[in-house]
């Protein structure tokens, strides 16, 4: 960009919120071990999925893993996580739930089979272990039966408690001033201002970084004209043009919670001819959308009700992703919102809904939301406006 | 930061380089297979790592595996990427090489099953694959064996070609010229300006993508003051004061290629007292480690060659990191440079030396540069001035 981002008086990260209590989590855990149909009866976890190892312990270092025994819980990891392990377990409430080995790979292992000893068997997180670590883990826990547990802990993850709505919604708050803060940089084109994709994707990142994000959600994504009807597309160096449809599908990180939005604008004014229809189905497809995430909803209706929208218009094979997903820890978790998802809404789940046609030869246009399912219905978490002028 | 950040005119992502010929590489991997000591003797490999599969055919798509058989070559991917698996292997010179097959989940199965068929055993990049995974790839592949491989094609990439160098060392200038831009906000603390690690830090990782970096390499450490002293701190609140040492352990991304660099800074003014022994000691463990630096030597006589420094000065207890590591499509790849690694430096290999000293009461040093292993010795990649005082 050719003239200087004005940028917001900049804070760095936001003040932070009180830890979330985490107590009673592992309880859940042994309660869904033993609801298992599996004829090996696993009744202990070893769990290396960082957002598991969080979420049930507040633990944030980047190696650690949670052995769930029958009887004990040990969080294991090494010697750089000493103090921030014992200070995160006990602003979490667990410090006696739980106890801590530090130490290297052996003794860090030996520590974990000892705290699974006596189980029946014990789960492995299998979509998250390597093979190679799988095999390891056998050797390790052996003669225990090692079985094989996928989503057992993300099942638990799927209805957030306020805690975690609280930062989802600071999160998302983060990102909508964000996005304000750096529209400007396309309402100057054709101003004598020029701005690639990659350009605004940059301001964009920084300024969620200056309203206290401690980082984007995941890879910010600019399609600007002939790019935005490429659904994955990744910002590049097309400098964003005049009358072109633009979408912006980003997000915030705050104390690891993240946030999802996408808005697509129009530079320069409103669409005229047939990107005005698209932009009008997909918005009306994502009100639809919004509208029917409700809880005892099946996630799969709301994907129909966006999907027979659009349908309407013709453009049922120009919407060729599913409406949305969960959001987290993780910026995809469960419930998938497709087509035939039969997970049943609850409140506190958070869901994305965001429908979006894409006609090579126009454009394309996805809007969306994420939102928090209430006793009632929904309530949005992300608000920025959907005006397309800009 | 209280004052307006000074960028310098934005250039978004710099000029691309020419495609890098990717072609014989495949021919590597058979050799490579064909020397394993593994009774099964398998004759074919499913490349499921990212870089691996970037490494042989080009493709960055984010989900994609290849299939190198007894006589086949496929790239199976999904529709989102048609267009452009078919560009980037025609770009990388394999397109006559490698088939494809774009297509759902189970389309793409049957198709890289049927590529490795008449293999006597098929190699699964064990380090990659989940545990899930891989049961479900011993379902489609059965009833050829298959086995674990790890590191096989990792174990190619440790030497690089120079158009591997070329972008390396772009994304090393990228990532000193964006230090340089927001080094003034380092010297300006106790003028009035105040400057908090995050701040720092998202201030350089904005600088490197105005640059031309498509991201930065991995996430930027900025650890002041006491922090300074935890070799793996994460930017926080905490504002950087006069005085304070300031770890920056940052790189750019590239095409791909990756660079890392640290450099420690002394707000105020030269350091005084023990840290600057510290300084001085760190600055000529690193200076003696990069002359250790060359073709025929084993990696881990350069990290005996910082060790000793360190240890002379009565330190070795408090450099508890190896010496430094290889970079390149990973910002961890092997060489490893720590005690005992018998891995012998190559010309093209690269390699970190980033050894530190950390006193909890009195702060930490850390100087790293990458260099390329060259016939006679080695190149710097990265070439930021290592004055200390700012």
């Amino acid at each position: 960009m050719t003239d200087r981002d004005p940028m917001p008086t900049p804070g760095g990260l936001a003040d932070p919120m009180e830890p979330i209590a985490v107590s009673g989590r592992i309880d859940r855990v042994r309660a869904a071990l033993a609801a298992l149909d599996d004829d090996a009866h696993p009744d202990a976890l070893v769990v290396t999925t960082g957002a598991n190892l969080r979420w049930l312990t507040g633990f944030t270092g980047s190696a650690g893993t949670l052995a769930v025994g029958p009887g004990r819980v040990l969080l294991a990891t090494d010697g750089r996580y000493r103090t921030q392990a014992a200070e995160q377990l006990a602003a979490s409430g667990v410090a006696d739930a739980v106890e801590l080995c530090i130490g290297g790979v052996v003794a860090q292992r030996e520590a974990l089979a000892a705290a699974t000893s006596g189980a029946s068997a014990v789960g492995l997180e299998a979509g998250d272990v390597t093979w190679a670590s799988a095999r390891t883990w056998e050797a390790v826990l052996g003669p225990t039966p090692v079985v094989a547990t996928l989503g057992l802990v993300e099942g638990l993850r799927v209805v957030k408690d306020p805690a975690e709505v609280a930062r989802m919604e600071r999160a998302a708050a983060i990102a909508d001033a964000a996005l304000g803060s750096v529209l400007h940089l396309l309402a100057g084109i054709g101003g004598g201002t020029t701005v690639t994709e990659s350009e605004f994707a940059a301001a964009l990142d920084h300024a969620m970084r200056l309203h206290g994000a401690e980082d984007r959600a995941f890879e910010t994504i600019v399609a600007s004209g002939e790019n935005s009807a490429k659904p994955h597309a990744r910002p590049g160096r097309r400098p964003i043009g005049t009358g072109d449809p633009v979408v912006v599908d980003f997000g915030a990180t705050f104390d690891g919670y993240r946030s999802d939005m996408t808005r697509t604008f129009c530079v320069g004014g409103e669409p005229t001819g047939q990107l005005a229809t698209v932009f009008a189905v997909v918005a009306a497809a994502q009100s639809a959308g919004v509208a029917a995430v409700a809880p005892g909803v099946a996630a799969g209706d709301v994907d129909k009700v966006c999907r027979d929208r659009i349908a309407e218009a013709g453009w049922a094979d120009r919407f060729e992703h599913g409406t949305g997903h969960g959001v987290g820890l993780d910026i995809h978790e469960g419930p998938a919102v497709g087509a035939g998802s039969t997970a049943i809404l609850l409140p506190g789940t958070v869901v994305t809904v965001e429908p979006g046609v894409y006609l090579p030869a126009v454009g394309g246009v996805r809007i969306e939301d994420t939102l928090v399912v209430t006793e009632s219905g929904s309530r949005p978490l992300t608000r920025f406006p959907k005006e397309v002028a800009v």
